[in-house]
Formats: C-alpha cells, structure tokens, sequence
C-alpha cells in the first residue's frame, strides 16, 4: 500500500475534539485510509508527497441530501418564481416526465456530471435519492443509476403522489411492490411529510411508509416542515430517523424534541435562499443541543445548487452559524446524519476524503461566497 | 490573422438589440474582435474551430469595481461582524496597515492571483481601484501595480482618511501632490462619499476631490449611498459621474436623479449579502429608466467575493432583477459604467470576450447559485 505525505497545510481542520485545529500539519494517506495526522515537523516519511504550499485543509464535504437523478431544464420555471409564484411542490410533475423520457445513458451522463461537479467542489460523499421516476420501473432505474455512484442511496418513492394516481393506491404501491422492487438498491427511504403540499404525504402515511421500509431493512430519513408547521419532525423522531431535513419551521416543541433524540437536523439553507423562504435558525437549535447538518438539496426545483461552500456562507449569515459550526455541519454533521463513522473526521483510520481550501483558514468558505476555493484533495495538482 | 469558428452554441446572449438571443448559434473570432455572429448553419469558414458542445455564451463579465491591490487576512472580522458587530468603515486600517507592509512583489501576487480567479469564473474585464495605500507612494504603487493587469485603474486615495491624519490636511492631499503623483496612471477617480462614516467623506469634499481629478484628466465615479441615506448620488449626478456604486439606501430624489441623467447605479448586491444589510430593488430603478450595472466590489471587508455569477444570483432573488436583466447589468451594463464600447456586446467589430456556461442557458447563473459553470472561453477546452 502506497503512503502519501501531504504537507503545507496552513491549517488543518479535523473535526477531532482532541485537535480540532492544527496549523503547519501534516497529513499521511495509507490508500485510502489516513495514516498519520499532526504537526509538519513531526511528520513520518513516506512513499509519496504533496506540497499544498500553505492552503488549507478540512475534511471533504459530505452532501447528505441530493436528487440528482433527474432530467430536463426547469431554469425557466425558477425564472417565473423569482417574479413572485410561490412553491408548493407541483413543479415535480415537470422533472418526472423528462426523467421518464430520458434513456439509461442519458440519465447516466447526467448523474455522472452532477456527481463530478461537486466532486471538483470538494464534496467527497453524496446521498442521492430517487423520487423522480414514480413508477416500480423508473424507481428501480434511479437508485440502479445512483448506487453507480454512491452507497448512500434513498429510496423516495414517496416524493409526490403523481398526478395521474390516486392518493390510496399510490400509498400502497410505495409501501409495498415499489418497495420490495427497490430495497435492494436502497439503503435508505424517505418521504414528503408535508401535509401543506397537496402532493406530498401526512403523518399517517410517513409512518406506514416508513414502517414498510423498515420491515424491508431500509433506514429511515425524512424531509419534514419545508413549507409550513407540520409533523414532519416529531414524526421524525417518533420513528427514529437518522435525519430529518429542511426544518424550516420550527416550533419549540420540534426543538425539543430533536434535542432529546438521535435524530439530526438537516438545514438545507440553499431551499430558503433560491424560494425566499424564512431561514430556521441554527444557532436556535445547536443552542439547545441538537445535532445539525447541512446539506444542498440539489434539486431542479427548489435549489440546483451542487455548491456546499455556499450552504456554509448562507448558514453563516443567515442561519446564525460561525464558520467553524458551519463547516463542521457541512462535514461531520452530515456524516453523523448519514450514520457514517468513517468520513467527516480527518483522524487515524477515517477514509483518506480530504478537501483542500484556495485560502489559509476553513473561515474562507464563509468569507469568499460563490468563490470556487474548495476542490477534492485528488483534484489538485501537487506543486 | 487568424480566424476561429466557435460553434456548439446551444445559445448566444448578445446583448445586441437587433438579435438578442441566437439558439443554435455561431460566432467568428478575428484575433481580438468578433468577426462574424449568427446562426451557425450560416457560419463561414474560419482557420480554425472550437466546438462548445451544446453549452450557453454570454458576453464576458465587465467587473466594474473592485479593490483587489491588497495584503492581509480579514476573515477573522468577517466572522466576528457575522455574530452582530456592525461595519462602519474603519477596518479598512488593518488591511491600509499589511498592505503597505507588503513588498512589490508580494503585492503583485496577491493582485495576479485575484486576476486569474476572476478570469477562471468568466470576467474578463475589471476595473480595479487604489485606496489601501493612503500614502503618496503606497497609491502611486497600488495604481501601477493595477495598471500591469487592467487600463480601467482608479484612483482611490479618498477612500478613508487615515487614523494618523488631519480630514483637511488629507484631503489637500489627496486633491494635490497625491492626485499629481496618481493620476498618469490611473483612468478614473474615486470618492467614497458618505457623511454617516467618520471615516469616509462628504459632499463639499466630494466636490472639491473629483473637480481636481478632472482637471487632472481622469474620469469620475463614486461610492455613494452604502452606510444610509446621503449626498452620495446627487453628487455623482451634479458632477456627471460615469457611475455611483453601492445606491443601498436610495431616495426617490435619488432615483428621479440618477433617471435623468447618464451615470449609471452600479450595485454591488455582494456587499448587502455579506454585511447583512437591506438589498436596494433593482425592480424600482429599472422601471424608472435608471441604466444600472452590477459588479462585485470584491474587497477584504464588506465582499470578499469576486463571482460575478453570485451577483447576478443575489440580484435576481434579493433586487427583483430578471435573470436577463441580470446578466445584462454584470455585461453590458458594467462596460457602460465604465463608458467602455468595445465590451459587454457580442457583435461585429466588439472584444472577442466570451464566457462559456457549462450550461444550456444564460438563466443557469441564477438558477445555480454558487456553482462555478462560468468560464472565459480560452479557458474552455475544446472538444
Ligand atoms: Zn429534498
Ligand atoms: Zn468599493
């Protein structure tokens, strides 16, 4: 096994409470694991090196939450919102027949594309879930596609109720042959609990939903409280989901109960900034002890956004995050929300998922929006 | 000279009246200027050719105000104003203080690298200001240094008055032996003009600095109306200004101002994002015949951003700008508010500066916020 030593690390930013910062690190890479981490000077020798020349070094993001299996163009569609339409979810109908139409290659390049744009942004993992296909067949196609490129697959056969459907049978067609045809493909499932979308799903049916997959060995995620109050939630941590994503709107009792469960909440602050929403407050939330990530959503409805360093800008302006909470939600957190131990922490033994910053402190990624400073470890040229 | 046929455009945003938009579009390279523009099934031969794929082109961004000639790291106080503190201007000291502590050629790195960081997100243009020297000499070198990288150099010695000077004798500086010693390399003067901060200048100085700059042979433009309401914009109309950039606080005498006249309202919605502050409406100055521009004002306080498509996203979603409208502003817009003719058009006898989206259609700079799918075409590989 090759080892790599990466030096001229102005900064490192390891997310290990026993050294959280180090300036003048090292790094050592065993394949694909981490080796060695500390202070240059005491670095061992290894096979190979790589000078940065003094950039900084955090661990490589984590997109907890993507639907990047879609085709189609509705730029024109969020051209219209900016001068007013509201979203209520129905703007899905429109991506569900493109990706239909779309043949396996296509749909294959597309992801593909998606997936190395955020890699050359330094998002190392990425969940990607279906929910655009809608049919046992185009489900299946979906998480085939985006297991290709990630574990982290999700079935979200519950994203919306096609229009052509009735609300019953397609409920049950979730919770039964579309699951049992997906599970295998799936480690995850995830619903819509929206009651205020006409096209998503109320808590009964998240919880009969959910229930199914868990019966079918999938784990549980949920998008909950997007578009109004709602039950997502506490249904949320009712059924012990590893997460639950948006929380736009929060009550108190949501907090408290996120704040006495495993549960993590996803904030997905580009949704707020690209549908001007109202943003949740994080600070509210790491306040009173709950687990936060941050992910991009990226989606073409409410967020085409791929770009996890500006989810942190926006988190710190507008979520009340520092720089440090952000960065650290946008890695570790969205680790813990994908129940990963081995990435989100640059430590002995975690996978070898570095991303090194054009700037010398991890705050550049607030402090330099829309700016691409951010790039996987393996897309730079060593110097 | 040689001719380059670039095809592959999915479409061409000209910001030329007579075709606004080509789908399925050509255009004809003649060394530095365009030489020929249509539909590419009527293209005529060239020496060589360059196919985009299927991708959008736009003019090349025209970034009409920025302050890149400095040292130092503010991001600490970016973090530290994120949690509350408010900015009124006085930080500029610190970044005065390292810049002139910065050797030439220190200086000049910094400076090429923010270049090439613009040039690799799709501008090809930028005005760039003096105003971290706040010395005869240090002004003197910010402006050559500039002048290695743009001819759109601007003088900026009245950018604060600095801690260890008197507000008069400084302005007999800067409107003396410093403009005499400035102005053979500098195109434009500039005034920060804004009576609410201790540290910036008000009208009768205003007056009083660019009567001497024009009798110097340069040009005018202002920063106006940032921190409050002010003379900022009367000013800029009453001298003839080219432009007055930031207009956050804008009154309807302003507006009926700046409408009848021929300076233009540059905003620079980068710093309302990153100072958190309300964002002027686009919307009303538009719709009162008001030509506005949009640039970054990339600078280490209140933006260090230097992404023009991170402009166009904050003005679309926070100044009711059109993503055309947009694009147009961060183009055609920016290069008239540098009463520049050659750029900002994509038409015969223009700059061959074009800007390659990784994208169907101009309407992703909005629609992808954060995403770098912006490029200069020669830094497009052809395929
Ligand atoms: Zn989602
Ligand atoms: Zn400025």
């Amino acid at each position: 096994m090759t080892t790599t030593l990466v030096t001229g690390i102005a900064e490192l930013l390891t997310n290990d409470p026993e050294r959280e910062i180090v300036e003048d690190a090292a790094v050592v890479l065993a394949g694909d694991t981490i080796g060695w981490v500390g202070p240059a000077a005491q670095a061992p020798a290894a096979d190979e090196a790589i000078d940065l020349g003094g950039r900084a070094v955090i661990p490589g993001f984590v997109d907890s939450h993507s639907h990047l299996v879609f085709a189609g163009d509705r730029s024109a569609e969020f051209a219209a919102r900016m001068t007013g339409e509201p979203y209520d979810g129905g703007g899905i109908a429109t991506t569900v027949a493109a990706t239909r139409a779309a043949s396996d290659d296509e749909l294959r390049a597309l992801v593909a594309h998606r997936v190395e744009e955020m890699h050359h942004q330094g998002t190392t993992t990425v969940e990607i879930k279906s929910g655009y296909g809608l049919t046992i067949d185009d489900e299946v196609r979906a998480l085939k596609i985006a297991r290709e490129f990630t574990t982290e697959t999700t079935y979200l056969g519950a994203h919306v109720v096609p229009s052509d459907a009735t609300r019953e049978a397609y409920v049950d067609l979730v919770a039964g042959p579309m699951l049992r045809a997906c599970a295998p493909h799936a480690r995850w499932i995830d619903v819509f609990c929206e009651p205020h979308s006409p096209h998503a799903f109320d808590a009964d049916e998240t919880r009969h939903i959910v229930a199914a997959g868990r019966a079918a060995g999938l784990r549980i995620r949920l998008h909950g409280n997007q578009i109004g109050h709602g039950p997502g939630v506490q249904v949320a941590v009712e059924v012990g989901a590893a997460s639950v994503d948006h929380c736009t709107y929060l009550s108190d009792d949501d907090i408290a109960a996120l704040a006495g469960s495993d549960t993590v909440a996803t904030l997905l602050p580009g949704v707020e900034f690209s549908t001007r929403s109202p943003y949740p407050s994080g600070r509210r939330l790491l306040d009173a002890g709950v687990s936060i990530a941050l992910a991009s959503d990226c989606n073409p409805g409410t967020c085409y956004s791929s770009s996890m360093p500006l989810m942190i800008a926006l988190a710190v302006r507008e979520m009340g995050l520092t720089p440090l909470e952000a960065v650290r939600a946008a890695t570790l957190g969205s680790a813990r929300a994908l129940r990963r131990e081995d990435i989100g922490v640059i430590a002995v033994g975690k996978r070898a998922d570095l991303t090194v910053l054009d700037a010398p402190s991890y705050r550049h990624l607030a402090y330099r929006p829309g700016v691409p400073i951010a790039r996987s470890l393996d897309e730079v040229s060593p110097s």
